[in-house]
């Protein structure tokens, strides 16, 4: 069966054996040993045996079934629901999420993963590979997951950190452009789905943290501090980003004035440099009767040479005062 | 009578009889059952047979019979009293909001619907399918008929949030407009109806968890606890497309001063193109004595040729330079 | 002495005697009595009296008859005083805002009413005629004048939400104009004035209902959830119709900015029409000895019919693409 | 020595003597006297003295001296130290900003004054004035000089009001300009400075009103709510003004903006003007053999007429319209 | 070893002996002792050395490794771990940011220093010299480099507020620039850092002052809310300093309005004196048979004195309008 990656008993940290699902119980009469399942999106049967397997609570087992859950950790009598958000940049640069849920008792941890993330077997052998620390219990493995599943958020985060830096550059060396501000919005709107995912985890670990929570042991709890750490510095990384965004939106916004008003400017002294010939010429084209300048013989070019000049004077005028 | 829409015994899960008001009172003698009364519009003398027959309190029962409540939960002695606001979707696209109020004691639950709203002759259906679960009580009819509500919000929320991708849509394809503005407008007006109905739910829901309310037994509680989170969700879609739509309003009017920008742009543009073969004319409309070009035999069409040219040049550097 | 509107001793919910504010305290010895005293804008001397016949806190007197407090609820040790603000529509469409003060102790309630407010007469009246309810005590009185004044609040906050709608639809109706502008900045100016005057009422009400203060009875509390609701309920009309006035304000912003758009288009729009003529007009006025076109009999109307070709097709281009 | 003001044991609200520094402790034998000691701008030695003298912790000390703290309350295990902003406006109508520390022991309270402020001997005076209230101890001094100093807040944020107010006129009836920006700029600074000055006095008023303080008898507490209520008002002044003034700063923002868009349309409508008969004037430039107006008699002043006509026309369309 | 600074072992406020690490638990077998090392940018096995020696959590050394943590403290069963960010100023006027970690136990402190900052040597003179305070042990060590850090944010965020000054400057009395909204924007960004930093110091400060830690000891906490004190001071100046520049970047976007206003009025009163002598000169260009002031003798010069007047006449009406 494809939905059943791993259903594998502990104990003293070291991997006892594999365990078929049905047998998971005759497995746990051992109370040193834990069952440590993977699932992957898996069907309404398996989840079902599961259920009765470990006696859990009908309303976690269906927010299992149906991910689309926010992050959050329901405390139960004998055992806990956790959930988190997973996060993948996809090929064309966009996070994509998933959800992996957890259901911890006193010796079992279901791992339930649903979407894109990345599969857990490293986890696992990482865990194996340090049975001292394996053996402080499931409690240890929720936090081993969750460790891993927050550490691929930082990847995904300081992507959008150099986003920002992009669109910081495109404003400040580039023209304002409609691409710059789709960017800024899209930047934003991405910023918020990475934020609906991470906040929540601060108010999971506090209650992971401190709750008397039978299934995490003391001696697990400071681990969770560790997880704790890590969910308030992305948390501050994208607020801190929220904030910049917002300033570079603004930012952007009043160079789109300036431009507007450097337009209107270089208009302007254009519009003046022309004007002038112009009112000029239409003066000689004027009938009257005696007009001495008309008779000169080299009126004309005398004109245009006073033309020239005072184009040249007013140009030379606008550039000083930046209106060109 | 129209406004008494059920009036039915229910003991172990199952329907007993369908009881008549004045008689609800020999039905609770039998302390198993409860009574799930499904009132619409009542008027005052109704309201008041059920206050006499439960003997709920006087602010409660004008409450209920005023419908202009804000969502609470009121806990007197005996019995609780809840109000939810109602969502449905209108023919035009427009959000209608009603208000259905619960009044909850040891042994009856009173569901009182106003103004628009699915009836909830649906969830009774369900409820009395599945005895092993309606046999939890009054409460579980009090959650029922919540998570029923509450699940009529996500259509409404999900329609706001395509609305948002088309005026998206509208901002990044089209031309600012004014429908474009007065679209955002009218959306965020709803947006804050909408969350006036949800977010005290919030509040609602984590009364109903954690008080000890004598007349919501202990194994009902988590159901709450799953309304609860329908409402969290709900609620932060609801802020998410708020803060979308702020984003979208200022990117929106970044894109207007754009398009100004661009507005004025084309205008120099083009005003530049008319305004060289306009002076170049007014030049040789001049009355000068001695013009050498007015005696050439092609001066004309040599000027026609020239005008043309500097023309097609400055059409080409504008439109390099993005002013056309 | 007309700064005393009524000092009356109640028994049993039963108008019993009009007493004389000195002898109230012989009034006062039978236990069962209450007394409720109403003054208008009192001089010192008589809030002196009323100091010493119930012996209230220096402070509290103080601050009755300088009229100038917050709202807010002060418990001394046997009595407790109340600030509220008042509201009036005056006939400008302006609204005036008053105060009214109680102190209320074991056996006495005083209504101190300052500034402009309806008088409390109606309360007096409808209390008189419920015994049933005005036998809980000064309690009641405090909470019947409370929750009069809190009705008088409705009205104002409706006024306010229409204005908005006067303002929505010139702001989208009709083109941006300075009126518009200033209307929206004195609307807000009002609505602070108002949230002022109803959000501490929010805390107030909540001292009211949960503090175990000796001279409001058990059984009177949940009436003041009754005034709590209330005042919720305007204050969250006053912040929506704030967040509303703050977006109609950004969305009058941005028409005013299409607005300039379009003003730019349109002069954009007949200056190219104009501009067009003008330059063909210029060619025909040059002096080249060799023109054809000018020899030619029917020239000059040929070129009129060329003009008034050219800018009716100008002028259909632009109005296609909306520029007119 | 100038820099201790006064050093007066007091005995029963009355004034016993003025006691030299070194001779406090002396004073002091008798249980049932105080000492309340004046201090402007103390040296190091002074201050030394008084640690010595009344047993006081070296960095509340330190604090004293240096004379830039933030407005807080500092429990020691048997006195206070207690810091507040002094206000008064310069007579160029900007607000400077002092400081007051305050000693408060069992029976003594040390006021140390620094930087511009009101000398404090009218309080002495009024306190001396009323002995019955100043037998209330060392905490009533307390209360005494910080009611004067939270006293002399007001009529600078009046002040504030009233320059909020003069803005408003000059948004609102005057054309906008540079001046008014920074106006708005200025008073958002100094109301920043006032806020920092008044906001911290909430906290510190709330910790003498309710904190188990030895020094501050239970029958002063209420004196202090006197305070703190007076320091709410300010605060709600100030957060007022500071809302309005964001308002402002956005109505004047409105209202460039609709400025620059009727220069536009001025400018607009007026080059509309001369546009026409400028072309029409050109027309009968051109030298086209055959235009039968030409040969007129009265061609020219048909044209005259018609130009006027057109001119006139145009400029009663655009008045209608509200462009000029 | 250049990445062990120190390490010193200390009793009765006086320096005992330079011990090596290896020795360390020998000295500390002395209850009176205790050693205080200083290490800069420590290996890996220096800091196993230190965990082994002094029995520290796994994790907490793991973070002092990393150093890239948020200032925090953290709280284990007989230690305390404690991260600060230090600031410096660059000589291109940038903030730079490095970490100081602080592991304090019963008889121990262990400063670890990463990135750029002032070495700490200063401190420990300065503690030397003062045996009475540095007698108070490992607590007041902790306290004496938190101070020194905390004091060098002082000028950093001072640099700022100057640089918010040059800021105003060039806004007010300059023309709005692309550079000012740049400077504006990178100022805004340097803030958040500092922020970033600063913030959470109120908390660690907190836990310090409040929490029953042991190997602070009690007459050491006062000195905590004496770098609470400073923190809350440079907090503030950072929040007042964001609020500023945000006021100022819209303050910018007015004048840049206005800015953009006044080119369009100087604009529009220059075209009108250039149109109307062009307009002037066209109709003197028309070649009507009858054009009586054609034939005057001195027409052309009274043309030219007319245009002249009307110019100036112009000029000065604009002048005095505000639009040249």
């Amino acid at each position: 069966m494809n939905e059943i990656i791993n259903c594998v008993a502990y104990a003293d940290g070291r991997r006892v054996a594999d365990v078929n699902l049905q047998d998971v119980h005759t497995a746990l009469k051992d109370s040193r040993q834990f069952v440590w399942i993977g699932l992957h999106e898996p069907s309404e049967e398996i989840l079902d045996k599961v259920k009765q397997e470990f006696n859990l609570h009908e309303l976690a087992v269906e927010d299992a079934h149906n991910a689309h859950q926010r992050p959050k950790v329901e405390i139960y009598n004998d055992s806990i629901f956790v959930v988190l958000r997973t996060m993948m940049r996809n090929k064309e640069n966009h996070t994509e999420f998933g959800e992996t849920h957890f259901f911890v008792g006193d010796n079992f941890v279901v791992v339930v993963r649903h979407g894109p993330s990345v599969p857990y077997l490293e986890v696992r052998n990482r865990c194996e590979s340090t049975p001292e620390l394996l053996k402080k219990g499931q409690g240890f493995v929720l936090y081993a997951v969750m460790d891993f599943i927050v550490d691929h958020y930082f990847p995904v985060v300081h992507d959008m950190e150099s986003e920002l830096e992009v669109i910081e550059a495109k404003i400040f060396k580039e023209k304002p452009s409609r691409e710059t501000t789709e960017e800024i919005y899209d930047l934003k709107r991405e910023l918020l789905d990475v934020k609906r995912a991470v906040s929540p985890l601060i108010d999971v670990c506090n209650k992971l943290m401190r709750f008397e929570i039978q299934c995490i042991t003391e001696e697990t709890r400071p681990y969770f501090r560790d997880v704790y750490d890590h969910v308030m510095r992305i948390n501050e990384t994208v607020e801190n980003t929220q904030e910049l965004l917002n300033s570079a939106m603004e930012a952007n916004f009043s160079l789109i004035s300036i431009n507007q008003s450097d337009v209107s400017k270089k208009f302007a002294g254009w519009a003046a440099i022309i004007a002038v010939p112009t009112m000029l010429a239409g003066f000689y084209g004027m009938n009257f009767k005696f007009m001495p300048e008309l008779e000169w013989h080299y009126g004309y070019f005398a004109l245009i040479f006073v033309t020239i000049a005072v184009c040249i004077t007013l140009f030379y005028f606008f550039r000083k005062s930046g209106w060109l």
